[in-house]
């Protein structure tokens, strides 16, 4: 996976970030963060190493101190110009020495304060997609420590955007649009699964996209596979077909699922898009300051339940989207993390008919002072295709 | 990332991976074996998941027991497609359950084996880019047992090859030195470095590559830096240029570097070379079945700190390569690993002048009974493009 550090973000926008997160990580009861490459250390240094590799690169961020990158040598030339770069202290270290004893010593941990009760010693968090191998070899090298996962202990540090990124999600969501109008327009019958989903995927490069994650196409009852990969099926008449598809623009996500219908839809498939729509709009509408995650789940499932088909909704409502496509806050039975202005995520309530069709209706939505803005505008009623 | 799985493999290949690595855990004191998305588990069976995601995917492997799938249930038809399913039994999770307590209670860790002395409880092998995330799910879920990455525990799970595999990685190469012969005949002076790696990556695409992993070209001072990410630098006659490519082509990896000149080189630019050529094959000289690691990197490092260059060869000799283009083993001052016969990995020693140039050269070599075979075979001595 490749990043690109988003454009309009300079050195004191990342201090500010890094700032911000040492104090949170403070107030959750944490002694620091270490920070892995990915989206973390995109959102917070705009740092994308080539590859992730078996070398540790880290960053050291603690209340009260310098924010430091460890990174090796052979890496550092490209670290130290990354666009957060001049707020960050580089160690480099070669091949051969110790990383994990380099990262301890630079965290001190007599220094830092106790972790909550119960924990042995001072408590860390650490990013979710960090290498077993590398918290296992930060574990031994500091054995006085316990750690949690960010997405446990500050699964809220990405959700709310500020109006730059709020700006680039939003082009982002008019950049999917624009790329679902003009797939309704390409022929769906007669060619393969792939076939169009490579026409998405260019269609997501021309809109600006410059890393696309997904396009599914999921025809007939490849659609009932809400992960269905794309495939060799050829697309018939008379298939609904399950179009998701999303990647980063600028270094913003974008994720939006429409169910066409090539030619014309039964009667039973009209109502399940119908249905799927409601469910959609009523999601949608539990969205405002203050709701819990939960209540968007409960008000599209609920809709999707009473009509008597709850059991063919098998997935969650909605997941988070930000510098990735696919984070906290979850829309989720049991979140009661309350959705606050700037958070941006998706409602995606669908039906899944096993062997038959399946029906999804995915928009990005932001959480607003009053209420929810959706960043998806494009036609949620069912269209045909040819 | 995404890979493909090998084609020529089958659900008994599969099988027979399974059950060795099992018995290898065995042999290495280990209860178990965790295998998370990525290369591990695509050797291991096949599968490659669409997406690395917070949704726990585990193969669980225990000594004498079947071998059992951890998989998101969206995911599970997909998984269920995969190559080596039909000598996996899947388990499935839904959103909003505990896939850590499923693995746990898979594990049944109180009848497993204990571990080694000063160990608490069983020890169990995890894959190293397994998400420390799931990790701390597994340490909560299991707190009796400890945890050791693959490449500590089994660092040589996948290093050595079979027929099959061999036959792959010397297409792979023979394919990256097709690519080789053909960037030589386009310009480079005048054009930036990221229009001659786009020429680059298309050759690896024609010749067969699936997935292009680097297509590094470091014209002039950039050379010095031996992981330069391409940049807009236009690169100019008298140059000298490092190509450093490579990919995977059928599930098994290429990873070529040479060192070409704009125009006529100086003296020292052809000196250095020679150097560099000398030291790459004196580190081939050194492979043989029950060298170790170390002695490959030492013959190459000692020509090039004899001839005063010491200080400018700022990295291991090699890596291993297989399913992946950089895995265990390590040509490295310390690794005593002995070569084994279908071992695969590169021979690549460099100098590094800051600021002036860099010079590196690289072939994948594999040990055979006698001694070691490239698998890179186009021309290593220096030669000059437009």
């Amino acid at each position: 996976m490749t990043g690109t550090a988003p454009a309009p973000f300079t050195a004191d926008d990342y201090r500010t970030r890094m700032d911000r997160a040492a104090r949170q990580a403070a107030g959750a009861g944490l002694a620091g963060l270490l920070v892995a490459p990915g989206p973390d250390l995109v959102w917070l240094t705009g740092y994308t190493p080539t590859a992730a590799t078996e070398r540790l690169t880290l960053l050291v961020l603690a209340p009260g101190r310098e924010p430091v990158l460890v990174v090796p040598t052979l890496e550092a030339p490209d670290a130290e110009r990354a666009p957060g770069a001049p707020a960050i202290t580089l160690r480099d270290w070669t091949d051969g020495r110790d990383p994990y004893a380099l990262t301890a010593a630079l965290l001190d941990t007599d220094g830092l304060p106790p972790g909550p009760p119960g924990a042995p010693g001072a408590l860390l968090g650490i990013s979710d997609n960090a290498w077993a191998m590398h918290l296992l070899g930060l574990q031994k090298a500091l054995p006085g420590t316990s750690y949690a996962s960010l997405t446990e202990a500050l699964p809220m540090l990405r959700a709310v955007k500020d109006t730059a990124e709020l700006e680039l999600m939003a082009a982002a969501g008019a950049a999917a649009d624009a790329a679902f109008e003009e797939i309704r327009k390409v022929p769906f019958a007669g060619r393969r699964e792939t076939d169009v989903a490579a026409d998405l995927a260019a269609l997501l490069r021309r809109t600006g996209h410059s890393q696309v994650d997904f396009t599914i196409v999921a025809s007939g009852p490849n659609g009932a596979n809400p992960h269905h990969e794309n495939g060799d099926r050829v697309i018939e008449r008379g298939d609904m077909v399950v179009l998701d598809f999303g990647g980063l623009k600028d270094g913003y996500g974008s994720d939006t699922s429409r169910t066409v219908h090539v030619g014309e839809p039964t009667d039973e498939e009209r109502r399940v898009h119908d249905l799927v729509r409601e469910a959609q709009e009523a999601g949608f509408r539990a969205v405002r300051p203050g709701a819990a995650c939960q209540d968007v789940d409960r008000a599209a499932r609920a809709v999707i339940t009473d009509a008597g088909y709850g059991e063919y909704f098998i997935h969650r409502t909605g997941h988070g989207i930000g510098v990735t496509t696919h984070e906290p806050p979850y829309m989720i039975e049991g979140e009661e993390q309350p959705l606050v202005p700037g958070m941006c995520f998706s409602v995606e309530p669908g039906v899944y008919l096993p062997g038959r069709f399946g029906v999804r209706i995915e928009d990005i939505v932001t959480v607003t002072e009053d209420g929810g803005r959706r960043l998806n505008n494009t036609v949620r009623e069912m269209v045909t295709v040819d």
